[in-house]
């Protein structure tokens, strides 16, 4: 169905951003057919020798090849560089050894395009579930991608990995350390944290920052427990998630350390992670859930999350129904510490409910004005102790039922 | 929204079932006006000296002052007899201190009503969360329900405690114990772990059996985690759920240690539980998960509710889809012990995959015609050990995101 729905109206207003050149990085797309006519579905990233690569992946008991294989390759500079080859339309996934052959003929095929060991080649796919890939349309298309490696194309890449996705998801930022400026750019597709026949969020972030290896994966990994991994859409887990953040180091600035560049990549990574949001299927509002003093960080995000996966809550949110006794359901069944006399619930700045019942004040018609907006904001106080966590979520429509109760075709 | 709905297509054929009577219960319904205009909104149960009462709960952290009450109010035999008094309309939760007087009132009036102690006295009430419940609208009613208690009033009974129900619940069984025929009836309430406004699960036992109350309440709880608590519809858990099981010992017949007696009680409340389901908020086909070869009881259970609460499952179902990815998917996110290339799974008795892939002989279109009944099966073979779980649930439609998108009114 890719291509056939209307861009979401959570899409950012100003469309793909200007992404600045990463020295030591060039893109290629094209046309494979895998399983799309007419469009772009495989992109080609080249990465200079001495890129350090690091990277997060989905948790599922049930990852798919790709994933498996790219788990195994981070590592630290090499002089041989290294290279990225994605693919959309089919995932790989749950494809028995027939995947892991499509895997291998993938990564050699690159690796003897581009003249480096199969090391340093990372793959992932995204797409149907369960039907061998056609590793043969993608390794054919390898030469007219090497043709046009260019150190511009990464919102052609952008575009090659979508599956259901309605816009392209790009974000960059520059800091300046040292004297120096360093630039991190990246792009993502995913629209729900699996969407409907083609699994999977994917993220590619570039940087010329030069960092060493556990380090760098030391800070992508913190990050993504406070970015990727607070983001949903239905609560469901893809077999294929996959981040990766390449450092090519041509800045010749080393960020070890340096607060300023881990700023500046949590931007680029919270900027990405909200544009999948935003790209969720059926999304009509765009919603933060903050918790604040709770006992502990891991029961704040515990309360969060279950607010922001409530099928209850989700649904009022789409009815613009500032509907408070699902936020306290939801805390409830949560599992964490929790005293109904000391919550404090709000939607948008409207406090609705204090000290275990309505607030004196609370007029509904205030926190229904706020409902009506598309950027919707659900506090919980638990008045228990400092913790706090964030999750950002979307509302659950019928156009969601819509798009993944459609029978395949 | 109570009494709009269309009857779901998932009732028993066969309307509510023919109750016997349970020697030492008499029950009485009438309309308090609590909310309802033209409809029975409470309902009383009286029960003779020597009943034992047990009864299990939510798990909410939240949970309402009524299930608070009850819970300290279990116990065994006593001269006094006692009373259930149950009002729809308004849930009494989150109510804060108010919710406690209203509580108060109600088992204070009951009491002096019937000439009970206020410790047998047993409430609940379902409905709006977060509204003081008009508690004086039920007292004025209790004189009406004393004068019309009747052995034979149970459907009653169960039509006053609806809310956004569109059938009432009930269930009977009789055996033979020591040449002694022993009754079992019960009804329930509920349409979602939580409905719209009105949340809550209730659920009301009554046998002629004697028994002591440690016994009784230990095979209450044993069995109340593998009927409703193996029930979802949506994910989400009221704040006031409530069982009780009530034996008046009026059939002079000691079930303690009966295997007979505990085999009838899961009967009843498994048809009781899969009442709640086929009565699920827009639901359309009835879903059984069946998760065997786990490596213990507890991913077992595990594997089989993320694949009941999986939205993306829950809507390929509604889609008559036999969407194995997706299965694959929820297994994965489980956290649950699997090893992809050893599931094995099957809609119906349609071997769809196994070892990792596609099974070689699978035709959708056999699996495809398994997915157009009601009755929908979901099979998975994890490979490992020998435990195994059964959850039950309902597909997730249009119609469940229109009846809780609703602006409240």
């Amino acid at each position: 169905m890719a291509g056939k729905l209307p861009v979401s109206p959570l899409a950012p207003k100003g469309g793909f951003p200007d992404l600045p050149v990463i020295e030591g990085v060039r893109f290629a797309s094209g046309a494979a057919g895998v399983k799309y006519a007419d469009r772009a579905d495989v992109m080609l990233a080249e990465l200079a020798p001495g890129t350090v690569i690091t990277g997060t992946f989905t948790r599922s008991k049930t990852r798919a090849a790709p994933v498996l294989d790219c788990e195994t390759k981070l590592g630290g500079a090499s002089e041989a560089g290294a290279a990225i080859l994605v693919n959309a339309g089919n995932a790989n996934a749950f494809t028995g050894t027939a995947g892991v052959t499509a895997v291998r003929a993938i990564t050699g095929a690159v690796a003897d395009l581009l003249d480096l060991p199969e090391t340093r080649v990372f793959t992932a796919s995204t797409g149907v579930i369960g039907e061998p890939l056609p590793h043969d349309r993608v390794t054919a298309a390898l030469s007219d991608l090497k043709a046009s490696l260019d150190p511009g194309g990464i919102e052609g890449a952008a575009q090659a990995i979508m599956t259901t996705d309605t816009f392209p998801k790009g974000a960059t930022r520059q800091v300046e350390i040292d004297g120096k400026t360093v630039s991190i750019s990246g792009f993502a597709k995913g629209s729900g944290m699996i969407a409907p026949d083609m699994a999977t969020m994917l993220v590619y972030i570039f940087t010329d920052a030069k960092a060493g290896f556990e380090g760098l994966q030391a800070t992508l990994s913190a990050l993504t427990d406070r970015t990727f991994n607070r983001i949903t859409v239905d609560s469901d887990t893809s077999t294929s998630d996959t981040l990766l953040l390449a450092a090519t180091g041509a800045s010749g600035v080393d960020v070890t350390g340096s607060d300023t560049f881990a700023g500046a990549l949590e931007e680029v990574m919270l900027d990405l992670a909200h544009q999948v949001v935003r790209d969720g299927e059926g999304a009509s509002k765009f919603v933060t859930i903050n918790v604040t003093a709770a006992a502990s960080e891991e029961d704040a995000e515990r309360v969060a999350r279950a607010i922001a996966d409530s099928p209850l809550v989700k649904t009022a949110v789409a009815g613009e129904d500032p509907n408070w006794g699902r936020v306290v359901m939801a805390v409830g069944k949560s599992g964490a510490e929790a005293d109904r006399d000391r919550l404090a619930i709000r939607f948008g700045e409207v406090l609705v409910a204090e000290n275990g019942q309505v607030h004196d004040g609370y007029e509904e018609a205030d926190a229904a004005a706020h409902m009506k907006g598309d950027e919707i904001t659900i506090s919980v106080d638990l008045g228990l102790g400092t913790a706090e966590a964030t999750i950002w979520t979307c509302d659950l429509t019928a156009q969601y039922i819509a798009i993944n109760a459609d029978y395949r075709s």
